[in-house]
C-alpha cells in the first residue's frame, strides 16, 4: 500500500500487504494524523484503487482516500444548520474555445434573500487535483456553512474552478516542473480574468469590484493565486496563499520578488486587504519557506497573517484549516 | 478485462488483454452499440479499475466507463445553449435520521426569472449506482437542456437523490433479489414522501400538487417508481418505468397487479396523466416484459405510451433515450 501524503505519520514509502491464511490481505499502519489521505494499492509495481473505497481525483485520476477524523473537532462536518448548495455550472471559456465545468458555493440564504449581493471568494486545488476537490476532500462547503452559521464568517459565494486549462495534466507520480507550474497558472490566469470572473459577475448576485473579490488556493493553487492576484492587484484584494509560497522564494527579495510588489510596502499595506501564508508544521520544506517569507515580510513592514497549522503535513487538513482561519477575516 | 453491461455487442464474458513484447497491455473489444459502458480489469481474479479511466459509481462502487459516440446524435452533448445547475442540496431526513445529499437540476431560467414556479420530476438512477449518476453517466442535464433550449420541454426541476436509505447496498457483483428490492423501494418511497418532496417543495420554487410532479426511474429506479407512484396517485400525476417493468409481471394480472390499480381502466386514464413503459431491444428479457405489459395495458384500455430504444440494452444510451422521450410529455 502507497500513502499519497508525506508527514502524515505513514511514512512515505509503500507499506507491506501481507496475506494471511484466511485468504484476506491485510496491514497495520502506523497511527496516522487526523484528516484525508490518499492512497493506493501497489500489485506487482502497478498502482491500482482500493476497491471498497471512494475515489477522489487527485493525482491526476481517481485515487482512493481514507479520512481519519480529529477528536473534538468538526468545524467539517456535516451540522444541524442552514446548508449552502454547490452548484455544478457548465461555461464556455472563449480563452480555449472549451465547454468547462466550475463548482459554486452559493451560501445558505442565496435563494431566499433574493435582494442580497455577496462577495467572491475564488479557491483553488492543488496539483493532480480538479474543481472537485474542495468541496468533496476540503467539505468546503460545510466549512463555510458552520462559520456561516456561526455569524464568523459573511455570507459568500466560493468558485471552485478546474487550475488547468488543457486536458493534458501532470502525469500519475510525476512532479511538476517550476516552470511547468508556472506556465499552467498564466494559462489559468487568462482564463480566470477573461472568461470564469466575467462569467460569474453576470450569473450570480455578486458585488464586483476589487474589495469584494479574493483568491486563495492550495500548494499549486497557492502558488497560482500567488502569481495571479500580485500580477492583478486591481482585481483582488484579498489574498490566501495555503501551503504554497512564492515559486522562486528561495530568499525573499524585497525589490524583485512578484515583480517587485513588495518594494513599497506602504503601497501595498493599502492596496491589499489581506495577505494570508500559511502552512502545515509537518510539511517541513514548505513550511519553512512560508516562515521565512513571513519573516521577511515582517522585516520589510508588510502587513500580513502568517498561520501554522500544528501537526499536520502537505494534506488536506491543513487546507481545511488554513480555510477556517482565512474566511473569516474576508470581506470585513 | 469485464464489461459491466450485456447485450451491447461487448459479449457477456471477460476479454483476455495480452501482454505485448513493448510491455502495454492490449485487447481489441468486438463493435459496442453506442453510449456508456461500464467496464473493469480482472487482475488474477480481483475486480480492479482501469487507472486511466475516470470513475463513476455503479455496481456499489466506483467503476471505470468508456463514452462510444453515436454518429450524428447530439442530444445529451453539452451544446451552446443556456444552461442549468446541477446543485448538491443536504438535507436531513428525519425517517432515516440521517444527512442526506441529492443532485438537483434547475433549468437555465432558473435564478433570473425569479417570479416562476416549476414542476418538479423525481428521477432514480439503478441498482448499485447513486445520486450521481443521472448527471453523470446520464447527461440528464444536458439533456434537459437541449430539450428547453428547442422548445421541447417545459421547464422543470429535476431531483436526483440516491435510491438507497441504509449505507449496505447490493455487494459487488451480486444480483438483488426481487424482495431486497421491494425492501429497498419501499423504505425509500417512505423517505421520498415524508422527507424529500417536502424539503424541495419548502426550498425551491416549485409548483406543489400531483399534476405538477413525476416520477421516473431506470432499472431499479423504474421498479421503485411503479411501486410508490402507484401507491400514491394523490401524489404523482406522471410516471416513468426505463427499463423495469413490474417486478412481478410475469403475466399481467389486470385485477391484482399493483394492488388493483389497473382495475378500472377509465379511473385510471383519468387521474395518471402520462403512463411510460419503455425498454432497449437489446434487453431480451426486460423488453418482453415490458412488451408484454404494453399490449395488456392495450387489451384493457390503460391509457400508456410504450417506447422502443432499437439496438440499446440494459445500458444508460437507452435510458437517455428514455429521458428524451418522456420529458417533453411531461407537465403539458
Amino acid at each position: 500500500m502507497q500513502l499519497g501524503g508525506n508527514g502524515n505519520g505513514l511514512g512515505a514509502g509503500p507499506l507491506d500487504v501481507v496475506r494471511g491464511e484466511d485468504g484476506f490481505w491485510s496491514v497495520t499502519t502506523p497511527p496516522a494524523v487526523p484528516g484525508f489521505h490518499y492512497y493506493w494499492l501497489l500489485v506487482d509495481g502497478v498502482a491500482v484503487n482500493d476497491p471498497s473505497s471512494e475515489t477522489y481525483f487527485g493525482f491526476g485520476r481517481p485515487t482512493s482516500g481514507v479520512e481519519v477524523p480529529e477528536q473534538g473537532v468538526d468545524f467539517y462536518d456535516v451540522k444541524d444548520v442552514p446548508h449552502g448548495e454547490v452548484r455544478a455550472r457548465w461555461y464556455h471559456a472563449r480563452t480555449t474555445d472549451a465547454w468547462r465545468r466550475a463548482y459554486v458555493y452559493t451560501p445558505p440564504d442565496y435563494d431566499t434573500n433574493t435582494g442580497a449581493r455577496y462577495p467572491v471568494l475564488y479557491l483553488q486545488h492543488g496539483a493532480g487535483e480538479d474543481e472537485r476537490g474542495w468541496s468533496t476532500q476540503g467539505r468546503a462547503n460545510f466549512i463555510l456553512d458552520n462559520l456561516i452559521a456561526a455569524g464568523k464568517a459573511r455570507p459568500m459565494v466560493v468558485v471552485m474552478d478546474c487550475g488547468y486549462t488543457f486536458p493534458i495534466r501532470v502525469p500519475f507520480g510525476a512532479v511538476p516542473t517550476v516552470q511547468e507550474l508556472e506556465q499552467i497558472g498564466e494559462a489559468f490566469g487568462n482564463l480566470l480574468i477573461a472568461d470564469l470572473i466575467p462569467m460569474i459577475d453576470a450569473t450570480y448576485r455578486t458585488i464586483p469590484g476589487r474589495e469584494q473579490r479574493a483568491m486563495a488556493g492550495l500548494s499549486m493553487g497557492s502558488m497560482q493565486t500567488l502569481q495571479i492576484t500580485l500580477n492583478h492587484l486591481d482585481t483582488f484584494a484579498y489574498i490566501g496563499a495555503f501551503s504554497g509560497p512564492f515559486s522562486r522564494l528561495k530568499g525573499f527579495d524585497l525589490q524583485n520578488t512578484a515583480s517587485g510588489v513588495f518594494s513599497d510596502p506602504a503601497a501595498f499595506n493599502q492596496k491589499v486587504l489581506l495577505f494570508w501564508l500559511g502552512a502545515g508544521t509537518a510539511e517541513e520544506r514548505i513550511h519553512g519557506l512560508a516562515k521565512a517569507a513571513h519573516e521577511a515580510l515582517d522585516r520589510a513592514g508588510v502587513k500580513h497573517v502568517f498561520y501554522e497549522s500544528l501537526g499536520t503535513a502537505h494534506e488536506w487538513q491543513t487546507w481545511r484549516r488554513s480555510l477556517n482561519d482565512f474566511a473569516p477575516r474576508l470581506f470585513i
